[in-house]
């Protein structure tokens, strides 16, 4: 019998009397307990603030990913224990697949884009400079900054780690603690994975805490800096969104409801077509994996009229032989559901879809389960239902089955597609199984708005293609109306809903100071040694260079002209150049004035530049004549460290003309070692 | 008498019998009655999802913002009829220039950035591609679409214009019909400016509509692709919020109240500064415009405790000079407030504030009102009160007298000001007068994650700064908790609240017949005609041209480098070069592999191609070393109009060398004209 206790304020918190049991899904037996009556949830909530999220905005973007990182391989590297426990939530090993190492994916890549995707800085900037004024002494810049309250993630059964993770993740990116409450029915799973982040030692105090059993009033302790963060059923969020405290006090509610996604096959993915056996071979995918307890699976299954009898036929070869039983065998393809209470309510909602819909696959009464108790575990079969009319029918449209259940329906075209899509009222993700690119835009057109995800597949991606059913941590999760109206995940955008995002206005100077971010205008720092010969850490932001100028002759553009082969008429032809409406007459090639500017500003000697990477937002403003100057001013903007000995400079370049007009603007990039002589270590 | 109709399914309804009747603020007469008992709300709702939304997503962004553009420029033509009209509500010709101008303003700029940062096309493109899988045959792309509802904006009295405009223009703009409620007090002037606005002829059927008077069961109409947008009090907010049907379907709610917005005198601000005396006048401006009826108006005042007096003092001698009365005369500073039952609830509030503060500055039974009837107006004098103990306090930061008072109150340090500012549970704006970027710094780091904006003003930034009070339509406006916890404008972000963002998923074909946009690895067209022969019109996204090699020799090196002056070591030193960690030996210039790849791409002769007018997203990927070759693959990835005459061309751009390994990879921007000989017009 597993103890399941609660993580609260630093210590382990056994289950009391008030606790609850839990079956294992295999065979029925009670193998756990958790809950404890007296949990001081309030306590859990002080402590995330006052002590992770301190602990947490001291550290940077960085930092933290840094640490997701390593957690994600601690967790990778102790992966077998969570398998092996998890078993008994009924799902097998190739449903571990998505659920763990699902969920260590998923910290790997917040790991990842947090470091090439944020600063590693404290604040966060969002978007572009506005400039407010005529000459730029007044600006603009949108800002995120953590929120100084808790993650409160309350997660589905059906995904203990996955679920866990992809909340954490962002949650910890942004800098703010998270209390996890998952379902009590798998609790227990998540409860080890929690304990083995623990152990690593790797999460500073207050990071994560954990809630085994019932929340208490934990959300009547709630303000406007915490987040609420669900998944479940629809029924749950209502009741949690309608809180009158949450209300009260605009708390943050983002809700992931379980929807009626849809798949359709397209009127080209005739039989015979390789789409027409990808299209069978994902709906069965989703139809199986976890024993259809996915949010995402695919429970209406569209075809045009004329596939429909095959799509049945296909699907139901398939279906007849995927072996259902003990989770832990590995010949078994389907497990068991969480618990037999899940079966029952599955089986009420597949009564009724059967007032409107035929089953043509599967029996409930009538199936094989492989090396477990079919009367003990929480064990059915894949069930398919037909349903010839789909217009004049309702309940297929709002009923989820949250199974191995999916009703087939016919579509006369892709108006009508679009519409049985819609009928759903909002989905987590519509898939579309078709090589035609303009329906693939009609489908956008017509049903995006109701989904939060639309899936295209055919031959030309299968091999890469990632599932109808699987959140990719780069993507979005969440959809309109059903779905709850929520988002997770979708790379950074994840992490800025634990974020607060602010306008703020000032001068160029004190959106420097507060930005980590040079902003013209603001103060430049000239005079000292060349900024080539200053190391990564020697640079400050505002640090510049201005440049002696130099004429760019006619001689000039001839030579760079037949040297590089750049004979554009605009640089040669003195009459067709004055006709071109943005030359005055033959005017010096862009590139040149770029490498001539590269002439003027380069430091030739070994030092801490060790290479020009990039460069980004050219924009070419004035052309330059022959015979007029140019000069450019370069300075620091911008400083990220990339490795153990180098970081990236970015350098805000001016090319101005004799006159000072702004001939070019962009940004350059260098690598800088950190420290003198690195360059040559 | 004015008679308020609404205009409901493209016809104006006159007020019926149940109609409310609305004083002048200036006379207390009645000059207007709105309302009408039998407006078919539900019916209003159906034309504006059947015939103002299918009308509206035909057009582009662009078609969307050039009629923003021209809806300003008409109201702008005819804005005098607005500023008569206006005076009655209580305002002056300078609060005019807030509400009606300010609105007209939001326009332009909503109008200007939908050219400038949306797209000509139907859906727009959130972010970058995301490669999700090894090869790039499956990716990502976030996409937006309007969503298929409609926008219902519930606007509050104080900004009739403005509070309409900035919740139309990002509506409009996303391709959602509008249906607004402007408050009862001050509808007469939202139903003129509606009126003009239908009068120019420039919406399409069914784009905006209006309710004069009650709003019915609007509401209960609504679905998850409906956004309801709600300006005003926090106990409006809440009471809508909490509407079921809301919750239980979805409907996204985006709320705007009054807070308790702060302003911090900074501890550099000393009386003889030129910042005390800024924030004198910044202070007396949002205590007296719109007679301080203004969600963002200061309504704490933060001095460091040794300024308080003279910030009494010089605030006193301010408000002291403020002419308070008919707002139709010029020397009037001070208008009425909207109501004389306004005027009651903020004395009511005042009452409340008095109890933990002294009034310092204001007697509602003593102040002279110039050119109209104190009794029979809706007129109070500026009321400043004093609190020392604003630790002991706590009415203060929570009750807002929605009128021309506010309450100044000492603070021991940056800390302590932060402390403050935050008990307020959030506001729109706080501001804070000071030079320090230190100081600025850590206030965002305290403060931000309360409050929607930070405004940072002093000496370097006054002449240009646009006021703690005034949202700008490029900049968020919103604020969490107390402020409602929604966000409003922020140039696009502000469309975006309209649309439905979506993740795609596909094959790089698929993601190109959508996008608008061609994705690596999509079908690239080679073979026809060099492509800058090609007009804008004429190219396709995907077509492409593969030039010859040419091989880089470390002549060509040397002579690029004595050309251009750039003799850094990496090019001309091969034993400092081999020490560096990115390259070889000496290396050819990246400017040098720039220079080359056009002068293999560029066609020489005058065609379609007008100029190079920029380049984005250089990254440098291999060095190329003497005797490699560098070849380049040039394809159109996107087209965007500029003018009546050419449009911008963005190439996706690859230099490979002998062994097809990436050298470099960018985006090149050119202006194309649309058809032949448009160069030599």
């Amino acid at each position: 019998m597993l103890n399941v206790s609660s993580y609260a304020q630093g210590a382990w918190v056994a289950p009391d009397s008030g606790a609850r049991a839990i079956p294992s899904a295999i065979t029925g037996e009670i193998i756990a307990t958790a809950g404890n009556s007296t949990l001081d949830v309030a306590g859990m909530h002080g402590y995330a603030r006052e002590v992770g999220g301190r602990n947490l905005r001291e550290l940077t973007f960085h930092d933290r990913a840094r640490m997701l990182k390593a957690l994600a391989l601690y967790l990778s590297e102790h992966k077998q224990a969570l398998y092996d426990l998890s078993y008994q939530t009924g799902a097998t090993q190739s449903d571990h697949a998505f659920d763990i190492d699902g969920g260590i994916g998923t910290m790997f890549v917040f790991a990842s884009k947090g470091r090439r995707e944020m600063p590693d800085a404290h604040i966060y900037l969002d978007g572009e400079l506005e400039q407010l004024g005529r000459t730029g002494s007044f600006m603009g810049q949108h800002i995120c900054v953590p929120m100084q309250g808790v993650g409160i993630h309350i997660n589905a059964y059906n995904f203990p780690v996955w679920g866990m993770l992809e909340k954490f993740a962002p949650t910890f990116l942004a800098g703010v603690p998270s209390i996890v409450k998952p379902a009590t029915a798998s609790c227990y799973v998540t409860h080890l994975c929690v304990k083995l982040m623990l152990e690593s030692g790797i999460l500073p105090d207050g990071a994560l805490q954990l809630i085994s059993g019932g929340v208490g009033d934990l959300l009547l302790h709630t303000d406007a800096q915490d987040v609420v963060s669900f998944t479940g059923s629809a029924q749950t969020a209502l009741m949690l969104r309608s809180t009158p405290h949450l209300l009260e006090n605009s708390v943050k509610f983002v809700a992931e409801q379980d929807s009626l996604n849809a798949s359709v096959l397209g009127a080209d993915a005739a039989t015979g077509t390789a789409e027409f056996d990808l299209f069978i071979k994902e709906v069965h995918r989703e139809m199986t994996t976890k024993a259809g307890q996915k949010c995402t699976a695919i429970r209406r299954i569209m075809a045009p009229q004329a596939s429909v009898e095959a799509v049945i036929d296909a699907l139901s070869a398939r279906l007849a032989k995927t072996v259902i039983g003990d989770p832990r065998d590995p010949a078994t393809r389907m497990g068991a559901l969480v618990s037999r209470s899940q079966c029952d309510d599955v089986l009420e909602k597949a009564k009724i879809l059967g007032t409107e819909a035929e089953r043509v696959f599967g029996d409930p009464n009538n199936f094989d389960v492989h090396g477990a108790d079919r009367e003990k575990g929480a064990f059915l079969p894949p069930m398919l239902f037909h349903c010839a009319d789909p217009d004049g029918a309702q309940r297929l449209h709002d009923t989820e089955a949250f199974g191995p259940v999916s009703t087939i329906m016919p579509y006369r075209d892709a108006d009508h597609a679009i519409e049985l899509l819609n009928r759903g009222k909002g989905s987590l993700v519509a898939s579309v199984i078709t090589r035609d690119g303009a329906l693939a835009r009609k489908m956008v057109m017509g049903a995006a708005a109701w989904h939060g995800r639309l899936y295209f597949n055919n031959s030309d991606s299968m091999a890469e293609s990632t599932g109808h059913g699987a959140p990719m941590p780069h993507m979005v999760h969440g959809g309109p109306g059903r779905a709850g109206g929520g988002e997770e995940l979708g790379g950074i955008r994840g992490v800025m809903h634990y974020m607060q995002r602010t306008a703020i206005q000032g001068s160029p100077d004190i959106l420097t100071a507060i930005g980590d971010q040079w902003v013209p205008g603001a103060a430049e720092y000239t005079g000292g040694p060349h900024p080539f010969t200053r190391t990564y850490h020697q640079l400050r932001l505002g640090e510049t260079l201005y440049t002696k100028p130099r004429t760019v002759t006619l001689q000039d553009i001839e030579t760079f002209a037949h040297f590089t082969g750049d004979t554009f008429y605009g640089h040669m032809d003195e009459d067709a150049a004055k006709a071109n409406p943005f030359f005055p007459g033959r005017v010096a090639h862009g590139y040149l004035l770029l490498s001539f500017a590269a002439g003027l500003f380069v430091h030739p000697d070994p030092g801490p530049v060790l290479a020009n990477t990039g460069l980004g937002n050219l924009a070419f403003m004035k052309p330059v004549s022959p015979d007029e100057e140019i000069k450019v001013r370069l300075t620091v903007k911008k400083k990220t460290p990339r490795t153990a000995q180098y970081g990236q400079v970015r350098w805000h370049v001016t090319v101005t003309n004799q006159d000072d007009d702004l001939v070019a603007e962009y940004e350059l990039l260098t690598m800088n070692a950190y420290e003198a002589g690195e360059s040559t270590a």
